[in-house]
């Protein structure tokens, strides 16, 4: 990452509290390095109206108009449908790098290799950065990462877009407030974004899948106390499990905090794939501490629950069913106090440490 | 793939029944088509000297000594340490090229990425084909797998290179002979290069490894009655499990076949990195089932047993002992009648005929 620039988001089409999931953490976590929103659909409101979080950061209705906001650089918040770039954005990008912005990307089609926008950024000095492209050169795992000495921690889901991201990013705080240097590993795009460092391990050739993982922990690991693996997808996602597991056995995880959307029912279902109905929250703790100590011996320590669409009385009893179906400890970071969690990840770690005392 | 050519194979310096797998599949199931194998070490011997199986096929000394026996192709039967192309084999592969042969690559390294190679043949006319390079377009999983008619068999293993792709090549005919019409689908280089189709699902992008492994299964089924993917890794492999668990879950398998090398302790120790004890069949029946099941429903039919480092009481012995352990038949498919795993398969497809004839 080249320095901390100030961001126009790029979210035309799609900005929503569920859909644009990029956009949407990089305005929770860098709210004062957002300059703007591009979306027609809601432009002229401001990002609080259409998120309920954001401020007065304001949504605008051209490329150009953002541009007069002076950003840094425009960041893509959203990934368009079909997955390769509109036409229509392609001038956009080629408008801002004459502006002289830089472009941040983590779409899967790199801006970089996009013969228009890199004459562009060539001509005007600026640079593209494509978080997906994978490092040059990545190991196979060997079970490396059980040998760092920080307590590892990594959030798996129940389903993509669940918030494993988020629950991690709002545990740092906490853990460093109690004095536990924690450090967040990125593996996706949007923790990239944010974090300024990490490797989107979905983005990696499959053999280095769980390698990349590995790395990230060591990389992670010299002086901290604490490291926070971020999570990809889920352990029975029919497209996405190969990343999930890679990342399991590469990071070599001492816990496991299970995400889940209290009102999701289907694997995918955010977006209109219904299918494959999600089990009880027991039957992932069980499934995950068997695969995951099939490598390396971990467990289940807590439940964080996303509970953005429901009301406070109903948020509440979502986290009192979930610690009745497995018996853990179970908050939503965002909207209620972390302390049930950060006392569970505090106190794992602390045994964790006696256990290596005593070796 | 173009054709069917015949193939000098290169596997210098690491020609021998546990390193060269791609080398001796290819010698095992393509005997006819393969002129000779290039290897200093054991240049002037049979390749049946060498492996115990391949008859009089010559191991020669040079590339020049082998081109001179007229292959079609020269097929890279090795992995070469450190994962790239060795200086040497680069003019090797040119003079190949040059005296009329294609090349065929299952390397993680593209030979047509080479600029030499890729100059060489042009010149002369000639293709090379990296067969680890994706398809351009893959989808991601959605368990369309599950909805195919014919019986989806896959292999899974206890770790790499334990005879997950032999195990399933050896039953090919004997399900055939019993009048089933049977696909085998190949998610590897050595399956691809025996096959002539099929996708290195451990080279695809890691978002697309289940995706990849859909598609196959889609293009196997029509007009089959049983379709076999071929398997990859381990769902313990520190560093594969994440293919092997995209594999799993992408092509929604039936049942699946336990592959298992009687004397392998440690995974990875074929290759010198002893760490992680195998844990008993039983544990792998469990957790290859529970995994499994979480997208669509499968078991563990039968255990196919690799043996071919004991005497035949043992191996026998061997096969007995899974059987114990596990209460499902086993076999040597390799060395011994494949029938208690033949009737296994059929046996599983009946009873699947029959719960579907009932929707």
């Amino acid at each position: 990452m080249s320095g901390k620039p100030t961001f126009l988001i790029l979210a035309d089409g799609d900005f929503s509290p569920m859909t644009s999931k990029t956009a949407n953490s990089v305005i929770r976590y860098l709210p004062d390095r957002v300059v703007g929103v591009v979306d027609r659909v809601h432009a002229g409101k401001t990002v609080q109206q259409v998120l309920g979080f954001g401020g007065d950061i304001p949504v605008v209705g051209s490329m150009a108009e953002g541009l007069r906001r002076k950003p840094g650089a425009v960041l893509i918040g959203i990934a368009p449908a079909g997955g390769r770039l509109p036409e229509e954005w392609r001038a956009w990008l080629a408008e801002a790098l004459e502006t002289g912005c830089d472009l941040w990307s983590g779409l899967h089609t790199f801006l970089s290799d996009d013969a228009l926008l890199a004459e562009k950024a060539r001509a005007h000095g600026r640079k593209i950065l494509d978080v997906r492209r994978p490092p040059p050169k990545l190991p196979v795992a060997m079970g490396m990462a059980r040998l760092v000495d920080p307590f590892v921690v990594l959030t798996v889901g129940t389903d993509c877009n669940v918030g494993k991201m988020t629950a991690q990013l709002q545990l740092v705080r906490g853990l460093e407030n109690r004095g536990l240097k924690t450090r967040f590993a990125a593996t996706g795009q949007t923790g990239i974004f944010i974090e300024g460092w990490g490797t989107a391990v979905d983005a990696v050739v499959a053999d280095f899948i769980a390698g990349a993982a590995e790395e990230l922990v060591l990389k992670a690991a010299p002086g901290a106390d604490i490291v926070l693996v971020e999570g990809q997808g889920s352990i029975n996602h029919p497209g996405y499990s190969g990343v999930t597991l890679g990342l399991l056995h590469g990071s070599c995880p001492d816990a496991l905090i299970l995400c889940h959307q209290a009102t999701r029912e289907f694997i995918g279902e955010y977006r209109g794939e219904p299918w494959l109905r999600i089990p009880p929250l027991a039957d992932y703790v069980k499934m995950y501490e068997m695969i995951g100590s099939a490598v390396y011996p971990t467990r289940v320590i807590a439940v964080c629950m996303n509970t953005y669409d429901l009301t406070d009385a109903e948020a509440l009893e979502a986290c009192a069913a979930a610690t009745r179906d497995t018996g853990l400890p179970c908050t939503d970071p965002v909207r209620f106090d972390s302390a049930p969690v950060l006392d569970a990840v505090s106190g794992a770690r602390q045994a964790y440490l006696e256990r290596r005392s005593l070796k």
